[in-house]
Formats: structure tokens, C-alpha cells, sequence
């Protein structure tokens, strides 16, 4: 691995921890080297601001002059509530900059690269790009396709079920493949469940790792018909601080609204035909980047039909449950295994005496839409 | 890792390779070492004899006296059609036995040990017992419970599905895991279907990998009803090198009968309400010691069902085939996942695009019985 290399993947890391944390922004890393020493260090903050590379610039401070850069995410060049990135490394005199991947935002899109090299520094783009695209998917999806990146989180027996016939589905995993799954709670903007799984598990959906809970994601029930009510411990763990949302449509408006308002408790009703789609598109619209989907069978399904689903951290037990109990995915419709989309398994872990694997979209024609802006 | 814990591991690799080859012996591995030297090294040879002792020794000569010899199994002490392994190894003057674990036959059962000891030799008993065992459990089960060991193999979607709705199910797993499905094959002495796999997939159950196509294993169809018939690619494939038996019913064998012979086709009717239980003794009645089931859903959980599996070989594919596609394993009327028995993986592996786990049984009072003899 070369030195460039080196210094994005730990570029890559820093920025990670910024993941479900700075929705609509991006959780971009940046490290500032020098002689090969490390100067400064830095990652989106909480909010979003500063910027990665302000908070790297600012602990280098002078020495920075003649550093080289390693940025996961191209520099903004435009002027919001800051001043843009691009103009404070070049006001700072860095001599070089490492981007992982470009910007879709059409306020950066490839400006933010133009402006540093207009300024006559050396910029190489795409360092470990396919990484850094892998980390800023939740920017892509929403900038590019107007929909947060979903991961789907399924917990299923060896033969893929994930309740028993009667419902029962406590526990299939152990409490190592729980705690992970806390953990994916935090790294995602919000985390979502169908009425289904409201109604029969009525899930808590906080991150319960010690020190991580305030981690706090925005936790999302999708309930078009309002069956499941707001007499759920969900529901009523709502607080300013731990809100929930609640999407319901117009018909199923009228019900909630004889319950009244609840602190952090949001009731939104979109109109009763809206689609998985739209629906998608009104979550990115809010600033949601990362949707962790966390079942139950018909949301994942309905997901998973239209080819919305970016990863599926999958969560396998020991154990058999038979052709009787319910399935983690419901009807597909296939004539044969070949009419299957095939995922890639990308990482293989070992959780306990469970088992993860991280399945992601196969490198298709859709997924080239996310390739870099330069 | 001490010394003898390392050549006996070397013993067991070298007794693996006649897995599926010696029944109804069992496959035996023999390294004999003096001053860190391997003078000597024997498996049990196809058809039985010599055993791998006798083996070992010869390849030693006179350096065997004064030697340390590593043998995965008891040595016997019987007189059969050659004098026992505990006399040979007594003769050749060895000062020193470590063996792996004991060897279930009452011919044999402690005695062969005790005769080591009382020619004054030091025995070590248990030597990596539990790898040991574990290899040898085809004799133990044929030896205490009367049956083969079982080695389910699957091959389904990371949903647990084995076939679409309407049967089709090549391909769901690639290349490199069907070659592992062959290696397996050639390690167990009989592969087994049921009726509704040869009718719907008609396979071939030999071993096709380069160089092993001469592994075959015995191939057997269990068909109570003899609704499959005879006019199947697999049973006309069967000849004298290569045969297969199918086994029906004393009703179903009406139906057989008018068929003829042919060579290297063996017909056996049970009585008709014969268990599972009583068919599996029967076989290893018959010398078998080593079973891998192939299908189809019905039989591999009438087995599950009767807590006759020991092992499974479950190989994932990357992709979802949902919840309206055939199940790999059919109803086990669980009420709750707490109910179904927790497996062991012992093994992860990745072929290709695919994944293999292996599952052996949790180390329950039943395997208990399985410890050695002294």
C-alpha cells in the first residue's frame, strides 16, 4: 500500500465515526501530513460544522503550509453557513490534496476540485475511491437519487426464518449479534420498521451500548393504515431528545389525530397512494442520508422488490426452524434461481455462535451512476 | 502445541484421506517418530488391511524399536484376518503409544490398550481426543448407536431456500461449492437421496473432480413407494464399480420386480412400515459408517426430526429467492426459537461466490457416549 493509501484508509476511518451522526451532511475524514508526521486531524462535526478539513486545518495551524491533504469526500466551494473548504486549504498554503471521491452536491460537483487546482495545488481525486464511495453512499443516494442508502437488518435461523409460526421471535440471535445490531442503529441517520413489527415485537430501536446511548437516531414506524395506534411502548418512548416519527397516510390521519400531540412524537401523513418511492424521497428530502431497516418481513420485501436496498447486514443463528415458521422475505415471484439478483458478500464475521454477513449491491449499471464527479 | 499434540495431528490428517474409502473399517492414521523423525507413516488401506500400524511399522523396519508411535484409534487386539496391531507394535519393541481415542468394538474396546500397558509400553490415551472423535465417529455410531454417521449436505439462498416454486433450482450455488459438494462425496461411503430428488433433479451423485472420478461412493435412492421407477439417468449409471441401491418397500418392491436385474442395481425391500431408524441400522448393518444425505427437503428433515443428523454441510449462495420458493428444510413445529436445538459451527469457509458452514451437533448427553473407552 502506498503512503497515499495509507494515509486515506486512516482518512476513511476518522470520517466513519461521523456516520449517523451529521445527517445532511456528510461524514467526511481529513488528515493533514506532513514529512510524514500527522498534523492535524478532523471529522464533520455533529450539526456538520465544522468541516472535516476546518478542524484538521485547525489543530495543523501554520505548519500546514506546504502539507499535503487527505480528504474522503471533495472539498466544498461553496459558501453556506462557512466559508468554503476549497478557499481555507488554499488560503492555508497546502501544496497537495488526496480526495477520496467527488461531491454529487450540485453546489460542489467537481467546483470544489476546480478551485484547487486553479489555485496550483497538486490534487489527486478517486485515492481508495471505491472505499470512499462505499462510505458517502448515503450522500450519493440522497443527492443522486433522492432517497436515503438502505440497509436492511435481517435476524434469521440457519434456514432463513425469523419467527416461529405462532410469531415468537425472541431470541433467535444472541446478545453479541444484538449488540452489533445497537451499533448499526448509531451509525444510521434513522431507523425503520413496518406495523407488523410494531405490533408484534413493539422494538425500542435505541442504541443500548454502554456510553452510545445517546446515540439517539431518529426511529421511523411506517403504519399507512394507522393499525398499530400509539399505544405502544415505542410510540410513547418519544421524547424531544428521542423523537419518533410516525408515517401514516391521510386515511389513516383521521384516527391518529383524536389521540392528540405527544413531545418528539411526529405524526406525518402522506397522501394514500404514495409509494415506497416518494415516500423515500420525502425521508431525503428531510435530510435523511442512512435508513437502517430493521423488518419486518413485508417492509423488507416490498424494499427489496423495487430494488431500493443498498446493504443487508444479515444475522445468522444456529439453528432450524423449519419450512413452517415465518420467513425473513416474503414472495418474490421467481421462475428460477438465475432470475435472482445476486449480491456480493463483503464481509464475513463471526458474532458469538452466530454469524454476519454484509451483502451489497453488485457493481451494476446502477451502481456506476455513483461514480466520482472528476 | 507439544510435541505429541503435533504429530498426532499430523496422524489424523493422514487418517482423513481414507474417510469414505475403508468401511466398515474405520480410517485410521499411524506416524511413528524417534528424535523428532518420522520413520514411519500408515493409513488403513481400501478394503480394510493392512491396517495403518502395520503400515507405519513396516516403512519403520528395525528404527521402530525404542519409537514413539502416534495412532488416531485404539490398536486392535483381535485376532481377524490378520494377527493384532497391539502384538505387531509390541514385537517391533516401540517403547511408546500415544493414541487419540479408543476404538468402540467390543473385539477391541480398552483391551487393545490394556495390552500395550501390560507389555510394559507407556499409553497415552486421549492425544487430541476430541479431533479424534470426531473423525471416528462413523464407528461409534455404526459401533454404539447402530446407524452411519449423517452429514446433511444443503445447498440454498441466504433465505433458506433450495429450489424456486416451481422446482427449478440449478443453479443456485457456483462451481467451486458443487466441487466441495464432490469432495464430500468421495469422503462419506455412501451418498443418499429420496425419492422426490431423483425425480425432480435425477443427479448423478458421483464424484467428477480430475483424478476422482475413480472415489466413488455408493449411491442410494430411498424410494418406499418405487414412484420414481427405474427409467432415471442415476439408476441406469449404476454398474458393477459403480453401483446403487434403492431402497422400497415390500409394496413398492412389487412394482420392481417386473423390471429385471441389472448389474450393479441392488433392489432391497423393507417391510413396509420400516422406520428411519430401522432403515439406517440396516445399512449399518451393512458396513456403513459414513451417510451424507443429498435430499430432498422430506427426508433431511424426517432425519432432523429424529435427532439423526451429525453434521451439516449448509453451502449459501448470495441471493434471495423469498419466502413463495421451496424451503430447505419443511415443518418442525416449533413453537418458539428457544425449542429448536442450537447446532455448533465448526467451520466457515467461502468458495467462490458462496459460503459454507459446517454445523456439528452441540456436545449434548447423547455425544457423551461417544467419549473413549478409557
Amino acid at each position: 500500500m502506498t503512503d497515499d493509501a495509507r494515509f486515506m484508509r486512516a482518512a476513511l476511518a476518522l470520517g466513519r465515526r461521523g456516520l449517523g451522526r451529521v445527517s445532511p451532511n456528510p461524514a467526511v475524514g481529513c488528515i493533514i501530513v506532513k514529512d510524514g508526521r500527522i498534523l492535524g486531524r478532523g471529522i464533520t462535526q455533529e450539526g456538520g460544522r465544522p468541516h472535516a478539513e476546518t478542524e484538521a486545518l485547525r489543530q495543523a495551524g501554520p505548519e500546514a503550509y506546504g502539507a499535503t491533504v487527505y480528504v474522503t469526500l471533495e472539498p466544498c466551494s461553496n459558501y453556506g453557513r462557512t466559508p468554503p473548504c476549497a478557499a481555507a486549504l488554499v488560503a492555508a498554503g497546502v501544496a497537495r490534496v488526496v480526495i477520496g471521491c467527488g461531491d454529487p452536491d450540485p453546489r460542489v460537483n467537481g467546483k470544489g476540485i476546480a478551485w484547487l487546482r486553479e489555485a496550483g495545488l497538486d490534487v489527486v481525486v478517486g485515492c481508495l475511491q471505491e472505499e470512499a464511495l462505499f462510505d458517502h453512499l448515503g450522500l450519493y443516494r440522497r443527492i443522486r437519487d433522492r432517497r436515503p442508502m438502505i440497509s436492511l437488518k435481517i435476524a434469521a435461523s440457519q434456514d432463513g426464518q425469523i419467527a416461529a409460526a405462532n410469531g415468537s421471535s425472541r431470541w433467535i440471535t444472541g446478545k453479541e449479534a444484538r449488540a452489533f445490531g445497537h451499533l448499526l442503529r448509531a451509525s444510521h441517520d434513522a431507523v425503520m420498521i413496518g406495523s407488523g413489527t410494531l405490533l408484534a415485537d413493539d422494538p425500542d430501536l435505541t442504541c443500548r451500548l454502554p456510553g452510545m446511548t445517546e446515540s439517539a437516531s431518529l426511529r421511523i414506524v411506517l403504519d399507512r393504515r394507522f393499525r398499530a395506534g400509539l399505544d405502544r411502548s415505542l410510540t410513547a418512548s418519544a421524547s424531544p431528545t428521542k423523537p419518533v416519527v410516525l408515517i401514516t397516510s391521510e386515511t389513516g390521519l383521521k384516527r391518529a389525530a383524536l389521540l392528540g400531540e405527544r413531545p418528539g412524537l411526529q405524526i406525518a401523513a402522506l397522501p394514500d397512494e404514495t409509494s415506497l418511492t416518494d415516500m423515500l424521497a420525502w425521508l431525503a428530502d428531510r435530510g435523511l442520508t442512512r435508513l437502517l431497516v430493521e423488518g419486518g418481513a413485508t417492509l423488507s420485501t416490498a424494499l427489496l422488490r423495487d430494488n431500493l436496498v443498498d446493504r443487508i447486514y444479515w444475522f445468522t443463528a444456529p439453528l432450524l426452524m423449519g419450512g413452517d415458521a415465518r420467513p425473513a422475505i416474503g414472495d418474490l415471484e421467481l421462475a428460477a434461481p438465475a432470475d435472482a439478483p445476486r449480491w456480493r458478500a463483503i464481509d464475513h464475521r463471526s458474532l458469538g455462535d452466530d454469524h454476519l454477513t454484509v451483502f451489497a449491491q453488485r457493481l451494476d449499471t446502477k451502481a456506476q451512476t455513483c461514480l466520482p464527479v472528476s
